[in-house]
């Protein structure tokens, strides 16, 4: 080991660590030993993996070391156990699938791995990432409360420091909301800009990768290993036209978060940012029923095989897979029509700003593990297909934190990143600076 | 083995074996040795197959002979070999994948398997079922013509009599293609009504599993274990009214398949039928670029990782993951604009009209192995989303066969397989019946 120990708060984001082994002033098997350490320390409270085998982790690690360093290189990823690993079990938190080697990576794990990183193992999900019901995973900030899902796991993991980069995926919020409760960087790239081959399949046209980090930089590192699209990236608050969509489910929020977004447009206006309000048309009021249309469409193919094959399968999976909300084929082409309709004018809208700013969550994170909380102020911007980037560094009335998120047009990740960056830096300095 | 003999012509069929085996008049495995006995003498000339079994073959009849009997029991299935199977290889006709074990089956094989359908091997595919260059598969009904592809070797073993049914994809024209060429029935039902779990990744707007028979009414038994929507099943031309579209890329197609086309137009008229000309409006005419646009960036996500950790993987695949055409942002959004807005204009102007005719194929099964042939005839309805139904029954100057295809709404499968079922019936009488 090292002289410089290894703590969550500093050394740990995967930039710092893929520079450190890059430079050689650190090995892939001191930052492994060093995750493992805090992951013996926190996982008996935190329970954020389901499947974690250090001696596979150290093999890892050591390949990396014996091998030319790649820009990710001893960076630790926690995968999010509806994602294939040829290495680990992939189970989905279904009895059928308790064990299941699927033989192959996931296309997002095997460019990872090739860049240098190393699976630390696969992180709580909720059942085939499709419910609200909670899985064991506690909060790291307070273990009463949940972490949110379905990504529960891997942002759990990224939150107490076991794991610089977690891997998750959203279908309504299952990635921004547990970024919002862990109080860490969640971003939702631009739908199917990274391959979405060997994630459990839910809804093709609204799940997406979604990724955890504690620091936004490391999100510029990945968008550079899966070469996503270039596109502006301010370097100033100053100037940048902001739109504060309260969007059509603000009635669901509550007030914690009206105060966050609030004082999010103090922090930014005072950083010389225009903040506007910007009122969505009103073709996206149906919006909302239209991205759950879509689920019940898209979930009633998914899911038919598991219902047929798992005796005893969860109720609501039947449901999905027997259409027992009697979806029509013309009430499916109409929700499809209008979400088709709701991503042009949004391109529409957004030529007035440069970047929208939107709760990631109606609130802090509730109390309790049974469920994992509300993907309302997610699940538009899912079925739009845009880029949302989380950031942390505003706290509610109970002290948890409370996310904001950054939304750009399609394939435009890139500003939304530097953006929610800067405004991210700028939430965290004491409040009496801008007070 | 029962005193009939199972041929290719007449008892081999999805829904005489289904009725044979659930009357109990043959057993699964009786049907898994005449079609290891037909493999036997056809494959070493058709060279359908990647991988076959013949021992797990009679182990899965045996199985299903034991079991309660599904509306599937002992039909036979070629599997395309981007399908993925637990108990046998899946190599994407890729280096990187020979041999390769996903250890859980697709969705869709997982649901033929669970109503006693028999995996009965994996079909040759061409690389990643994401090219035109041919694999090994001969035509059966003229070895130095290709069978078309990518779905070759499905298309080629239901053709020949070796399996009942064929599974293969589509991006392109994968599935619909080889169907005209083979002389069989192909049906690309509406996108993401069958999972897609478990195919290897191309484009998730316009990859869709496809099937293969020897009779149109295996499709419908098909489409019961799917669960497809229900919808109208016309039982008469008579009064039906019928689009003929030329669509905008007539000018691909050669005089046999216009040919075919004023045929079938003639023996649908002497049904009764009003077969009228309908032209697409004018917005269609971007669709053959934008279907291009979006395979494009979405390959270019596909195929990130396949190309990072395979060298010296064909030239074509990096160009998409480079990005060669250099696709921008712009460009993307626009063509999946166009794409949807084409959607909701092809609901409008289907209106007017029962279903629409148009081209398999751009003619015969072109001569030569190096190459699939052609599919502008299929872009466009893929990219649509809509259901797609091809009936074999007329025949080109070479005497190989041309296929047309009937297309309806999304979600509307039934009603294309019950019109298409009956031209087919028309399209194989006599000529003299109707000249």
């Amino acid at each position: 080991m090292s002289d410089a120990p290894l703590t969550p708060a500093d050394c740990l984001t995967a930039s710092a660590i893929a520079a450190d082994v890059m430079a050689g002033t650190r090995s892939a098997l001191e930052v492994a030993e060093a995750c493992l350490a805090i992951t013996a320390a926190r996982e008996p409270e935190v329970q954020a993996f389901e499947y974690l085998d250090p001696a596979l982790v150290r093999a890892q690690a050591r390949a990396v070391d014996a091998a030319p360093k790649g820009p990710l290189a001893g960076v630790t990823v926690a995968v999010k156990d509806v994602i294939a690993t040829k290495d680990m079990p992939t189970g989905q938190n279904s009895p059928r699938y308790a064990g299941c080697q699927t033989g192959v990576d996931a296309a997002c794990v095997d460019t990872l791995r090739q860049a240098g990183a190393i699976m630390l193992g696969k992180a709580v999900t909720t059942e085939f990432a499709a419910t609200n019901r909670g899985g064991k995973t506690r909060n790291p900030l307070d273990p009463r409360r949940t972490p949110g899902g379905s990504s529960s796991g891997s942002a759990a993991a990224v939150a107490a420091g076991m794991a610089s980069i977690g891997l998750g995926t959203q279908t309504g919020g299952s990635t921004i909301r547990p970024a919002s409760f862990n109080g860490i960087w969640g971003w939702k790239p631009t739908w199917n800009t990274i391959s979405r081959e060997g994630l459990k399949l839910y809804s093709l046209t609204c799940d997406t990768l979604g990724l955890y980090a504690r620091d936004v930089a490391d999100f510029d590192l990945l968008a550079d290993v899966f070469d996503l699209d270039d596109a502006p990236r301010p370097d100033t608050l100053r100037g940048l036209r902001i739109g504060l969509c309260r969007t059509p489910v603000w009635d669901r929020t509550e007030p914690s978060m009206r105060d966050a977004m609030e004082q999010a447009a103090m922090i930014l206006r005072a950083e010389g940012a225009e903040v506007i309000t910007l009122d969505l048309p009103e073709i996206f009021n149906g919006l909302k029923d239209a991205h759950s249309v879509i689920l019940g469409r898209e979930g009633r193919t998914a899911f038919l095989n598991e219902v047929r094959n798992t005796p005893g399968i969860h109720d609501e999976f039947v449901a999905l897979a027997e259409n027992r909300r009697q979806i029509t084929p013309a009430e499916a082409r109409a929700a499809y029509g209008l979400a088709d309709a709701c991503r042009a004018a949004l391109d529409d809208v957004m030529r007035g700003v440069d970047v929208i700013m939107t709760p990631s969550a109606c609130g802090e994170a509730p109390m309790g593990l049974e469920l994992t909380g509300d993907a309302s102020m997610n699940s538009l911007w899912t079925v739009l297909q845009v880029p949302v980037v989380s950031a942390p560094g505003l706290l509610g009335p109970a002290g948890m934190p409370l996310g904001i998120s950054f939304v750009t047009r399609r394939y435009t990740d890139r500003t939304a990143l530097a953006v929610a960056g800067m405004a991210g830096e700028a939430f965290s300095r004491p409040l009496a600076a801008v007070a």
